[in-house]
């Protein structure tokens, strides 16, 4: 499988027409083999990352767009893994995750989309976003946080503000990890396995497993009416770890080589500051 | 110079007596030589960074203290590419780099702390201030951008801002990247030899740079008066930046381990959910 090409467009939620979780698998590999393919998985992703620095550098430098990329998953799909290796050979400096938990008082004293809006990327940085604006029409819709006639309206407000977001040169990429119910089961036992991941299981976990279907449900239903042209959901399978990381660097990649940004012009005339005559 | 023992305990500013930033050499090298030691350096640094991942880990999980690296120095002492290579193997999900610039409308609109306040790290992760607090008592010192006697009065503010944060499980690890005035030009020089530099060099690097002095004493004072037992400056020699990673990667790291973050006790009794049972 030496020299594959990477197809990440098959995960992509169509603009138009049906779609469902269930048209992707979330273990497809692509007919790659990690025992066979992985190493050339990790060379690859290795110069992903290396053009992936240039360009956030030349984002910085630029600082007239940003990135923002929306991860959404259910519990133990990887997030933060993701996050962990994916961001890894980005600068600091212009990288920024928020991680959104339950709302607080003054968030839940406010629309759904402020407390987000504050998290927004400045220009010449990339943000992302762990669980999103997304949560206020996935938990929200299954456990009836909010009444549900307000939550139809929200994939509206949604695209309006990711329109606008666009339009002030934000590029928005929104991925969802990918997993099935039998992989979330296996991760769990995992975790009730390792005393060392015990702190990261709550028992409130099982409450939304036992509403997988309603999540899905969910899902589908955010994936159909918020995929749009300007900031399309990419439903990326995430049973395959390895090279989950790939696809979702690939996509960063592309779209900031879209992005094209460049160095600025420099703020002086080179000719008045001769190297030479600075003392 | 194989078992060399790192000593960044000279580089502290006492918290009482005299200092003066002439004491210490920005070419220190600990009589380590790039040549012969720097293979060595950076074996070190990687052994540092395993274990530095490894503590942000259990601080992100204990979620009960964070801790915060201000950095200042002159332009060009290497602010940025510290940042890139000390925080690089770090989870930038649980460390945020906050670059303070010129103080916006709303921020000259507050006290001078109210800013640098709003970014203080979370509970369970680690901060940088790319510049900070400090720059009210340096900048506004030098140009004059506030009243003296108001500039006097900062010092006690600083301490007891820092203070206060220490007492609620903010660790303030603070370091001064020290250069001389004529690596200064080297680096400026080199600046200005290369195109794909030239947006990183403002002709008000210059201004600075003929402040030099006053500059010098800016921070002298400052580092006499802000140096305290609860939150010491470090001044890192930073001509050597093969040297400077490791430097602070072990101060850090010594902080995280006298921090000793521990995981938190599970939310749930295990015995409550045997990993059999899930399903």
């Amino acid at each position: 499988m030496a020299g594959f090409v990477l197809d990440y467009a098959r995960y992509c939620v169509p603009t138009e027409g049906n779609f469902a979780l269930t048209d992707i698998d979330p273990g497809d590999s692509q007919g790659l083999v990690r025992e066979r393919d992985g190493a050339e998985v990790e060379a690859r992703l290795a110069e992903v990352q290396v053009r992936l620095d240039e360009l956030q550098h030349r984002l910085f430098a630029e600082s007239k767009q940003a990135l923002l990329l929306v991860l959404q998953a259910m519990d133990t799909a990887g997030k933060d893994n993701t996050i962990r290796r994916v961001m890894a050979p980005l600068n600091p400096m212009a990288c920024r995750v928020t991680n959104f938990k339950s709302p607080s008082g003054a968030e839940r004293a406010r629309d759904f989309l402020w407390r987000v809006h504050s998290h927004i990327p400045r220009k010449g940085s990339i943000g992302v976003f762990n669980r999103s604006h997304y949560e206020d029409v996935l938990i929200a819709r299954v456990h009836g946080l909010a009444p549900l006639e307000l939550v139809e309206k929200r994939y509206d407000h949604i695209n309006d503000f990711e329109r606008m977001l666009t339009d002030h040169g934000t590029r928005v990429v929104k991925v969802m990890l990918h997993i099935s119910k039998e992989y979330q089961l296996k991760r769990l036992k995992r975790r009730l396995k390792r005393s060392d991941k015990h702190w990261k299981f709550l028992p409130d976990d099982l409450r939304d497993r036992e509403r997988w279907d309603d999540y899905m449900q969910a899902y589908d239903i955010m994936l159909q009416r918020c995929s749009t042209p300007y900031a399309p959901w990419y439903v990326v399978p995430a049973e395959n770890r390895w090279l989950r990381n790939l696809i979702i660097s690939q996509l960063l990649l592309d779209n900031l080589e879209d992005m094209n940004p460049q160095f600025p012009a420099p703020q002086f005339d080179p000719a008045d500051y001769p190297p030479e005559a600075i003392t």
